[in-house]
């Protein structure tokens, strides 16, 4: 029977009584507290693990921004509030998000390349920094703010002419979308500048989803020589620079983590060698994935063991309306396998070869091809790991009357 | 400049005034009655002309059952009802919205590879027909009914050793998780009949999103083959046979419409020369896409007109958090452009070439490459075309906090 490989389970999952443990309590467990499948786990030790190690390896000097539409769930948001130093937004939805967890408008910035002028004026009236995407959102930013008497606060994102190499999604090398073409940015800046906007810097975001250090290391410093040459353009000190993320997770069967400790003390080279222009500026990275991607688990539970033409299924009551990308249908060309195991299970001998499908009747619902499992059957809980990012509301939940997953945060 | 053709426009639409008309009502004044962009709207008009150009081609025979899963908002439900003869539905949610709109739960069945304990007794206790898709699956729906003291209404949903030819999704033809291989059923019907299920009949489907006329008849006269056989080899009558859809729409440059009429004409062939056992067989088509799809569009509006290295974008306040499918991440491998057009500009003079973006911080999130259209600015409106059928709900609009579109039914 021919068989496909799962991503690597990420650390910090062990077994506890032969079931899969999540912040030291079993799947089951946690499935009887939420009172129902499919369900996400969070894990706040996996989540503060994750900044601890960021902030081993990064300078001091590197603050720490958590893009927030990786993860929007409220009591992620409200435990990351202490961890890290900015919150980044790309909607309203957002910036509401935001102070609902009590976050001071000042730690949150806001990109995205159409922001509405309702929601430039919340963002405004908040004291939000804008990472302004075009000439046209400048204007409109600034006429806002001469309307309501309060003065924007003003990043410009940059669209560079180099791209992060070997990243997921590429944001910046070409025509894009994003943020202002980099020769264009300087008259720009002026511009901004002497309309009254609080000016504060630029943001440079080129890529994501990337596991080569070398590619990350290579592009943060072109990001610094691009942003020291654009603010001696500009002729003003840049008071922040959002240096972008970028930092993958491994997902799929051959993935390594990314070499934290190389990007780190390359980081502290490039800190210790800042170019002047950059001396006083606030420098950052804005990642989300990378936060809170490992630190989730998808539970879903098994409806149905069947086979059909000598091929096994798992059907569970899990599936694409909560976990499109593990699915294969969001931004990947080839389906391959997320990590993926039986949870009520997990380290259990593996020699049952199936098909471990979700409840959807699209033949799109798949959850793992051809894997290698513990034999599983109707009761059993499926983990679907790398869940904590870009899952519960990247996800199609309203597809065939299912409705959202539960979530919590252990 | 490379240019991209977008999809052809359905049948239907017109100008008014210089602006997309949805029956006989402007753009324009449709936004302004929704109070905000980005919108889909649906017409009564083409929901009724498409059932009634159906009605006409087909043989009184063969009924026609609406899979709400298509398009399940309440009004559309509810405009259907008098319309169509049979609802689809494919979990208890959609069970729930039929009963919303009052639909007699003895009209309604339930596909579903995946179907929970409490999904089934609802079911069950409320008269809708099973299409059953295991023989787990009639294992429980039998113990349910023992439970409450009610008889399941059973049918077997078969999955065919053939497939439907040239579909954008199979699901017949080898191993899937979807219903009861052929050579299975005639075992598991008599148990279930033995068991004392009301029986109900077969469920063959076989594929969607077909465009050859040639594929569906031949499929479909393969369906009539298989459930006599099966009807013969079960020793009982078909009281109902669900011989599927798969009638495509047209989405892509090239695309031609279904040759509605000659798939008439030979399902008027079929069903006068019907083998011996389904003499007294009620047939039915399942539709969702072909009855809905091209009923609705999407209307969203430029926020931004930019340029990047030589590339003109619109920036839209939509994006694939409502139009997955048409931003190429559902199901399709190349990315081809929908029928789109300036909705405020609808028929005038083409001669700009602009990527139509979304609002959202990915670059996925594209309505249309390289298109030729009509100049058009911020304020402008913007169409997407066969947005009636997985769109809304088939999105995930909880991406990026911004939230789903309004929806309403002219």
């Amino acid at each position: 029977m021919k068989t496909k490989p799962v991503g690597p389970i990420p650390a910090g999952y062990e077994a506890i009584g032969g079931e899969l443990a999540i912040g030291g309590r079993r799947a089951s467990e946690l499935v009887a507290e939420a009172g129902r499948t499919p369900l996400f786990v969070y894990s706040r030790d996996l989540l503060g693990a994750r900044v601890a190690d960021l902030r081993a390896a990064l300078p001091d000097r590197i603050g720490l921004n958590f893009a927030i539409k990786a993860n929007p769930h409220p009591d992620v948001i409200s435990h990351m509030e202490p961890l890290v130093d900015g919150f980044d937004i790309a909607s309203s939805g957002e910036f509401t998000m935001t102070q609902a967890a009590g976050i001071d408008p000042a730690r949150v910035s806001f990109a995205g390349p159409g922001k509405r002028d309702d929601e430039l004026e919340l963002a405004i009236a908040g004291g939000v920094t804008l990472n302004c995407e075009s000439a046209g959102e400048a204007e409109r930013s600034l006429a806002i703010g001469q309307r309501i008497g309060k003065a924007p606060r003003i990043a410009i994102r940059v669209n560079p002419s180099f791209e992060l190499k070997g990243s997921g999604m590429k944001m910046g090398g070409g025509a894009k979308q994003f943020g202002v073409d980099a020769d264009k940015v300087p008259s720009l800046a002026k511009q901004v500048i002497a309309e009254g906007a609080e000016w504060r810097g630029l943001h440079i975001f080129t890529g994501s989803q990337a596991l080569s250090a070398d590619a990350i290391i290579e592009t943060q410093g072109n990001v610094l020589k691009l942003a020291a040459e654009l603010s001696d353009s500009i002729g003003t000190m840049l008071p922040k620079l959002n240096m972008g993320g970028g930092f993958g997770i491994p997902y799929f069967p051959g993935d390594e983590p990314l070499d934290l400790k190389a990007i780190g003390q390359a980081l502290h080279g490039y800190v210790a060698d800042l170019p002047e222009a950059l001396t006083n500026t606030e420098l950052c990275l804005e990642l989300g994935r990378y936060l809170v991607g490992e630190a989730g688990v998808y539970l879903c539970r098994v409806i149905d063991r069947k086979e059909s033409h000598g091929t096994t299924y798992l059907v569970t009551d899990g599936g694409l309306h909560h976990q499109l990308a593990a699915s294969g249908n969001f931004g990947t060309v080839v389906r391959r396998n997320y990590p993926v195991a039986i949870a009520s299970k997990f380290g259990a001998e593996a020699d049952d070869v199936v098909n471990i499908v979700g409840c959807l009747c699209t033949p799109l619902d798949r959850l793992a091809d051809q894997a290698i499992m513990p034999r599983a059957g109707v009761g059993d809980i499926v983990a679907v790991f790398c869940a904590g990012a870009y899952g519960a509301t990247s996800s199609p939940s309203a597809f065939l009357g299912h409705g959202p997953a539960a979530e919590m945060l252990v």
